[in-house]
């Protein structure tokens, strides 16, 4: 429709961080872009966990595409499943019919790594897909509920057990969150359940939590969690799910009816088909220019791409997509289209941050080498949230969301929705 | 809990507008009220059809139960599905255990009526539950999505076709504003499709539109309607339905992928199995006081209660339900309680309102004696549905999602959410 033969087609596989921001860049350069991705909206991953704590609704974390690139006319999208990539014949092939590309850029993400295990798969919660994060919230609120006409007090007492496994960034925001929701606001939702035997369980193979932060900044984070009633188990993992009954390696059992899996990513199905040396994660190798070696008209940009800066992996967060995004689409356009020298890929980490509650939060920003705790650091985090949320109408009831959290101590969303009944039924029938 | 044995318990089944407003005025004054029902928030039915369309979140027209009666204790809530009534025994059967009462009050409105035919039935969209609503919502894009890449013409047509049927205020503020997003937002979203080739159909039985509205008022809404681009088909119903091909009564054939229902309502399940004396549609007949004539401590409000007033039933609207929920908490407390005298039951009719779209809509005030169109009628339609949505929250931002879609054309929420790809896959499939 509209495409004239000379113009190049560049194809961008996935909508997140990474594709989102190659896709804006590539735009405006006489190029034929065209966006393709499972969902119709960018997802802003790192909020997840408050539409599972009913802090913010769904919409308000997801901005639709077709209304990002409305005003740009060089770029289409697809809403489709990318099954596989015919690096040969320069072609993708997806549920909506194949599609040839002059330049691939692969920006699917990662999917949750259970470790092989089954069990946990089918039954845990994860933090990558808007309908899991509001299955997750409904599941909540469904535990509370149950738990008021429960048989016995060791049912009860399970579905308020809440095991979260996984003490980077995402377990421990979760966790505080969902340790305010319980203390502040369930408390009063459910006054005839006895919420001081809520229990939140975090637990973190290595020795402390938010193993990537300054040292100050992880026994702040433990210390403010513990506060909040949260139990932190170090130096240990999982070892056995059976129902709600959940084996440490540490040897402690924990009866939870709530499994929340935030411990580490792995490459999704697409990345695993691809004909191109992995490193460890199954992540792609990838030259300077964030291509393959052996094709230089692929690029994968964001989780799956797997390169080493100042000997170390560079991580697996929306930054470095971010950058990888604006990078490619830079050696597209300048060095490949024009012949213009571009130098590699480096990645410029401007800081992480980690909320922990109310006014809690860390932040380790090491352009001036500042490492904040407390107050100021969830100043921080909260204006560089709204910020960077999808569209105005989005930043403006994110801040009245939050506001009227901060305040009044209520979460907007409470509500249980979808097919949450038969999933739990299982357990509550059990006793 | 904390209950004493010479407290009568009152037990509300339903918290739609009958039942939330019986719990809340028989609150205070030394009753035990228990809410039951089977979702744990109140829902603002009359603008469901706007969550189908995006122009409001699923949050914007949900109240918190808990956090409606959080500070009334002489209130509890239940969330559990109601399965039958023992009149007999003075109990409820819920599938969270059985429960006593001493009085009543059943208020579990109506259910979509599909005249029996299971066709229409499992494939027909309704506006009943907030889930079905959003459901509709990500059908709806999922459609356009589908058509930029259709096998073929007469496959893209089908995908861009919307039949909906009945033509009461339901039917008619869907279509106006099904109309709106596609001739406003998606028109934009979709710059490759002929989006002038997309077809709302809108049937209705009768020979007019909205027929409970005085004649003026039914012409313009038509008039509007059709202006929008609506093709409105009167005096004709849906004769069968075979996979996305719907045929009329009056010999149309209409190809459609989405079929919407909106043609009647009838009992619930519960008031099916009520061994009490039923009138048309399967409503209750009820006392002056809208009781059981042989059971005085159980009352009947909402939609299935059936009583005459001046020669005519009393409609199935929010309206009689609110005041219905009332009324009979005024004749527990002041009747039965304390042998006061309270007048029959009766329906003050505060006018009917339909929004056809932008700036557009009809309203019948008998109060005043007025009929209002256009711009008029639209204003105190928008005042009175701010008014009436639970929540200083969801009031503000139901606000800014008008008003910000008012100037913009840009509803809030365009987002494709839950398993939608499985259930049209087989439409799309067939060609």
């Amino acid at each position: 429709v509209g495409e004239t033969a000379h113009h190049k087609r560049v194809v961008v596989v996935g909508a997140g961080f990474g594709g989102l921001n190659a896709a804006k860049r590539l735009s405006g350069h006489g190029l034929n872009i065209l966006l393709v991705d499972r969902n119709n909206y960018h997802l802003f991953v790192p909020l997840l966990y408050q539409v599972a704590t009913g802090n913010l609704g769904e919409e308000e974390i997801a901005g639709p595409l077709r209304q990002i690139f409305r005003t740009r006319r060089d770029v289409r999208f697809l809403r489709a499943n990318v099954q596989q990539v015919d690096l040969k014949q320069r072609q993708i092939v997806t549920d909506a019919g194949p599609i040839d590309y002059d330049y691939l850029v692969l920006a699917p993400g990662s999917v949750t790594n259970y470790f092989g295990n089954r069990a946990i798969q089918q039954q845990a919660y994860d933090f990558k897909a808007l309908d899991d994060a509001a299955a997750l919230r409904s599941h909540v609120l469904d535990m509370f509920e149950r738990a008021t006409h429960a048989a016995n007090p060791e049912q009860q007492q399970a579905l308020m057990t809440f095991l979260i496994v996984g003490g980077g960034p995402t377990g421990v925001e979760f966790a505080g969150a969902l340790a305010e929701l319980v203390r502040h606001t369930l408390r009063r939702d459910y006054a005839q359940l006895p919420m001081q035997q809520a229990k939140i369980y975090l637990v973190e193979g290595l020795p402390s939590l938010l193993a990537p932060f300054p040292d100050r900044l992880r026994q702040y984070a433990q210390r403010r969690l513990e506060r909040l009633g949260v139990e932190v188990r170090l130096n240990t993992l999982v070892s056995a799910v059976e129902g709600e009954h959940v084996q440490l390696k540490d040897g402690t059992n924990i009866r939870a009816a709530t499994l929340v899996w935030a411990a580490g990513v792995q490459a999704p199905p697409l990345i695993e088909t691809l004909d191109a040396p992995k490193a460890c994660g199954g992540r792609v190798s990838v030259a300077p220019d964030l291509s393959l070696v052996d094709h230089p008209e692929v690029f994968v940009v964001g989780d799956m791409a797997y390169r080493e800066q100042d000997g170390q992996p560079i991580p697996q967060l929306a930054q470095p997509a971010i950058q990888g995004g604006h990078y490619v689409a830079e050696v597209i356009r300048r060095q490949r289209e024009r012949g213009e020298q571009v130098p590699p890929f480096r990645y410029h980490d401007p800081g992480t941050m980690a909320v922990i509650g109310r006014f809690a939060a860390v932040a380790a920003l090491p352009v001036l080498s500042l490492k904040l705790t407390g107050i100021v650091a969830w100043a921080i985090w909260l204006v560089v949230h709204l910020y960077q949320l999808v569209g105005f109408r989005n930043r403006i009831v994110a801040m009245l969301d939050w506001g009227y959290d901060y305040v009044r101590f209520d979460p907007p969303v409470r509500l249980i929705t979808g097919g949450t009944a038969e999933q739990t039924l299982a357990i509550s029938q059990k006793e």
